[in-house]
């Protein structure tokens, strides 16, 4: 809430506004004879000299391409995922010009450049990796004339909430700076406020920038090895995963977020056994059960001596692998942990996001099979769920979403 | 909210409890004869080794001291403040083994180690520099026997919330890494549940560790530099103006933590040059008016062209700065950025924290002339206020608060 919507008014203000009266008289003075110490230095910062010891703030990746930024990027420390919803009166020539703007500013801001309104340019300077995705939900497509992806149908174990569900826009803001973030996401929804209005939040993290050797596989707050089985980024696999070659969305990809709940209480109380057998992994390591290290392949066929077998069939990875190649997914998750409600001690989860060319054929028979049998369901609720389509990149003087609104 | 906590039940469950009874079983039965793929791997993970790209992840501030940790220790980028209110039966006994209990826990998480209950160790292995600082409200204090701190008075620019002000007992709890924080959190949440419950929680960011020269003072989210008159840790100035000499809090000292709303849709309204002035310094790099770097000390008595003070005499610098050397604190203030309420576009500011020796004498004074005259009060509102002692350090063996409860 910001102080002019408090609807409050102060004790003393009348006080303080004729002091200030001739205060801000003062600064227009000031201004009018050209005594402003501030515009001299008030240029572009220049960038960290050489021999300085700054590590990773100035590292940028290229916006511009045949794919979005943020895809395939090594996961960088912070996520924040906003969903808008369109004004009714945001026709396709205002989604044109909507995504002209917002295409610039995060040209701009993800080369460590100010955005074109920004009156703190200072805040820019530190990209540390910032990269901005954007993604067209069902309605803002079909605004546009044209189709591309829907909602998910419903789940049994979903208890979704409306306000981290669904959208028409979609921004993912990424960056190892929290500070950077937070400044991105202040400038992109500036860009947007006539033609949309901020439908959800959700900000998470991953372990900080340099913290674990590079290519470390992330734990969620369960303390799961969590990702083990993606796509590697630059591999065939990866591209046969993730990137679409038809349509408007050629060179783009779909995006599923789901937010998900975790009962850390109640996984407290399960012990260090049938963690790693709800799994399928050790939580150690990331290994599977048959294995010894994270990225051994798992034999499903193994039995114990009692004739169980080793990979628990309810477990969470036997039940999220299929025999059907196509049905997988790429994963970018986030953890999120917020002030939890009065009485409680956590509220935390996973904001699990999955990049895939065709959610139907790879993420719905995936999902639906986790929803039958999964055992991390007794301390798991997704309470958030949205499905956008993530258009191709562009190249500079292009916009993304120029292949549905060009 | 927990999922024990939803209410709801899920379609389905009957047959999935079927299942999950033969799954449960199998874990029991796996258990039982040993089929145990976990446990051999579940010991306290290894560090880091020599030569692995590990840059800062296994960094740590010793917690034992004369002083506690993360007052003096450069400001992590990562800060998360949990404020708690005591059960009615926690007694002085009751506080005497809740802090033994936290103080044996912080030692090992700070170090690296899991807590004595973690089930999940791993997650303690990345520091990353983690801090824990341990605050007594005054509700704590007399409960105790004791006296120390009171909240501040009244000051008219506050529009304060319950759910960010005061508490029994604080934990701020800091670092580099944003999964060791959260995980921090919860490990020192389990151990206060029996005596304690949370009455709030504020989560703050600074720059990302690394990337920015080391010494760069914070930028706060309207852009300003802000920290730049404070003492330097390590200094006589420092140890003068934050550590207590007398009584239960020798070594110890105060913390003021007050949630500053940030106006930053109004910020955006004011010019680069009504912002310099309001400051009292140069957004660009925190120059003084009068100054051309950011340390150059301020000529309060300098004029311009047409007789005003060239650092206006509303500025909130000038209107900080007392004739009494006496009236000045430490600061070390985390940004917050949280989603904003539907309509908004954010909701932003400080978590501003303050360390002195004494409130009365140097925070208050200050704190009384910003009230009645600050410009920046135009875009700044406090909605959340809370003072704590925090007690001196401890050596091995003894616990925090000692000096009150021992």
């Amino acid at each position: 809430m910001t102080r002019s919507d408090s609807g409050t008014q102060r004790p003393g203000s009348t006080r303080r506004q004729f002091l200030l009266g001739g205060a801000v008289a003062g600064v227009a003075a000031a201004a009018a004879v050209g005594i402003d110490h501030a515009l001299g230095s008030a240029a572009t910062p220049s960038p960290p000299k050489a021999g300085e010891p700054v590590i990773h703030g100035g590292e940028t990746v290229a916006f511009h391409g045949k794919h979005q930024a943020g895809i395939a990027t090594d996961a960088q420390a912070h996520g924040t995922f906003v969903a808008l919803d369109l004004r009714p009166e945001t026709d396709r020539d205002g989604l044109r010009r909507m995504m002209r703007i917002l295409t610039d500013d995060a040209a701009r801001l993800t080369a460590g450049e100010s955005a074109l309104a920004d009156s703190e340019p200072e805040m820019a300077t530190t990209p540390a990796r910032l990269t901005i995705t954007f993604g067209f939900g069902p309605g803002l497509i079909s605004r546009a004339g044209g189709s591309g992806v829907s909602q998910l149908p419903a789940f049994t174990i979903d208890r979704l909430q409306p306000e981290f569900s669904e959208g028409d826009l979609l921004l993912q803001i990424a960056g190892d700076d929290p500070t950077t973030v937070a400044h991105a996401a202040r400038m992109l929804l500036k860009d947007t406020r006539s033609f949309a209005t901020v439908r959800w939040t959700q900000q998470g993290f991953r372990r900080a920038y340099g913290t674990e050797a590079p290519g470390t596989t992330m734990r969620n707050l369960f303390g799961q090895v969590d990702g083990t089985a993606n796509p590697r980024p630059g591999t065939v696999d990866f591209d046969e995963v993730v990137w679409r070659t038809d349509g408007w969305l050629a060179g783009g990809t779909t995006m599923v977020i789901r937010r998900i709940q975790m009962d850390l209480e109640g996984w407290d109380r399960v012990d260090r056994v049938g963690r790693d057998q709800s799994v399928g992994r050790k939580l150690s390591n990331g290994a599977p059960l048959t294995g010894v290290n994270e990225h051994d392949e798992p034999d499903f066929a193994a039995k114990n001596a009692i004739g169980f077998s080793v990979i628990p069939e309810f477990s969470h990875m036997r039940r999220s692998r299929s025999d059907n190649p196509r049905e997988r997914i790429f994963r970018r998750a986030y953890n999120y942990d917020v002030p939890p409600a009065a009485g409680e001690i956590s509220n935390s989860g996973l904001i699990f996001a999955a990049f895939q060319a065709d959610v139907e054929a790879q993420y719905v028979p995936l999902q639906r099979r986790l929803d039958e049998l999964d055992l991390l369901n007794e301390w798991t609720v997704p309470i958030g769920s949205a499905v956008f389509a993530i258009p191709p990149g562009c190249q500079p003087g292009g916009y993304i979403g120029e292949t549905l609104l060009g």
